[in-house]
């Protein structure tokens, strides 16, 4: 604690790439490895990307066995329990993104966060799922997510952390959902104070066709989390996944923000690599009660295009 | 026309300070001079700053007979009447920022913009009013904005820019405005291609207290305008009055943003100052028909809480 007793300490675990042959046995190891990285660096919680079990298994179509396989049915369950153990052992909490299968076989893309304790403190499931549902003929790489999961159905449900961490508003996004406004104000409605997420973007179009440089896809990513940390006064942890999995690339490119939309720390590599940063949660006060006061400055009677229509509709 | 039939050259006229003390007649050449100026660089369409008549008179307490005297009874009327008439022949349309006094005494923070016949194609006024109904005592320097305007009444109306211009779709919003989401999204939920924005920005605190940097303030203005341009796949030019205005000083940083939300202009000076870039409508559209293809990614169902709540009520 320094400045504030309202002050953590946040790693990104960015993982480099996970290949469809890896073993679960292997990925595990690493992300105990940057959770002991970052422990040793003082973290109290460490942010991992989304679907960090697995490769990005939605850019193949598959069978159902196989799809399956890359699934939790419970969380924790016997083979993440070693990362549960270790983390509790160590006093340090975790996001983890993973694909979930539900008691009633539903599918989502989601996210847990831990206490210290090991206690899960909030849950998410991806709302804005990216690619199609229909498998694209003649592709060799593909984006199923709309097919293999279904949209997340919990909202953006803020929660608090423990009072070791000063209890901050919590608010977790995945990937896509970093570059859509509206999840981030629905937190920033609760007060959030750190937002975590974890993402796989792709570096270029793996199919080889025309598309953004890697460089550029970095800055958009970037600039989302950055613009939206600094509109909603909040802190932000965003945690790649990178480099190559079997042929599609991945952009690296994590980052912590603070409440005015300044990159504090920033991964340098496409591996695993941890970034560490002090997070005083009062910061977020200057935002929440001058420039993005809400109560006295939002005009809600004009935002209702945002919940009467879903895709755009242009004047004549 | 280069690249694409939907080309138009587009300029943000940034402004130098304009003192209290100085003449209608003086800011009008100064207008007309920065048209002319843009015009002979190929400009089609000039945005000039919020308040571009006045001095940002919000910043004093004053009687009720000079605060009318910045106020517009109509628009155009004889003291702009010049600036429209100068538009006209050059076959350039403006964005114009200025008080407005309505028929049935209303006062509003406007902005209109004209076609390159001269006549209005669109009206808004400023909905995110930011500063204080009631005068702060013992200081020199007020934001009273919330005391001498009326919220906006006219939500967040996108409107056509002529054939002459490839018939874009246009929205406006007004200073505070470009840092709320909401306002962007309503436009891009109409599917707008150029957003046209002017503002006067603090650059410090002129009262002398603590506050964030005139470079941070002008680090807000420009992440503001990029992630929202990219996030709704538009075009953006954002325009300042700048200086110091009877020593209260105004930060700079007036920009032309792509749908990547890329910088293509920025002006350099704290005066009078054009920037010029090539619009390629068109460029819209790989946001608009991808990543951001609203009909197939929004999920509004979970967005209420942006509507349904003003102030922010965090978790228990």
């Amino acid at each position: 604690m320094t400045a504030s007793s309202r002050t953590i300490r946040v790693a990104g675990a960015q993982m480099g790439p996970t290949q469809r042959a890896d073993s679960r046995a292997h990925t595990l190891d690493r992300l105990i490895a940057l959770l002991e990285n970052a422990a040793a660096q003082g973290a109290q919680l460490v942010v991992f990307p989304e679907l960090a079990l697995t490769t990005f298994f939605p850019r193949w179509p598959m069978e159902e066995a196989e799809l399956l396989s890359y699934f939790e049915r419970a969380m924790p369950n016997p083979q993440v329990q070693p990362l549960f153990d270790r983390a509790r052992a160590l006093g340090v909490g975790f996001y983890l993104g993973y694909a979930e299968l539900a008691e009633d076989g539903r599918r989502f893309n989601s996210a847990i966060t831990t206490g210290p304790d090991g206690v899960i403190l909030g849950r998410y499931r991806k709302v804005h799922l990216p690619g199609s549902r229909e498998i694209r003929p003649g592709q060799r790489y593909q984006q199923l997510e709309k097919r293999y999961f279904e949209y997340g159905d919990l909202g953006f449900p803020a929660f608090r952390g423990p009072r070791a961490w000063g209890s901050p508003v919590l608010g977790m996004l995945i990937c896509n959902d970093r570059r859509w406004p509206e999840g981030w104000r629905c937190y920033g409605l609760q007060g959030v104070e750190l937002m975590l997420m974890g993402y796989n973007s792709a570096a270029y179009d793996p199919n080889g066709g025309e598309s953004e440089s890697a460089e550029l896809r970095t800055f958009h990513s970037t600039l989302a989390v950055q613009a939206n940390a600094y509109m909603n006064a909040t802190w932000a942890v965003s945690v790649a996944k990178a480099g190559v999995e079997d042929g599609a690339g991945l952009i690296g490119g994590s980052v912590i923000v603070d409440p005015n939309g300044l990159v504090v720390a920033q991964a340098k590599t496409l591996e695993d690599e941890v970034i560490v940063a002090e997070v005083d949660l009062d910061a977020c006060r200057q935002g929440k009660e001058k420039m993005f006061d809400f109560a006295a400055h939002r005009r809600p009677q004009h935002y209702r295009r945002i919940v009467d229509q879903v895709g755009a509709v242009p004047p004549a």
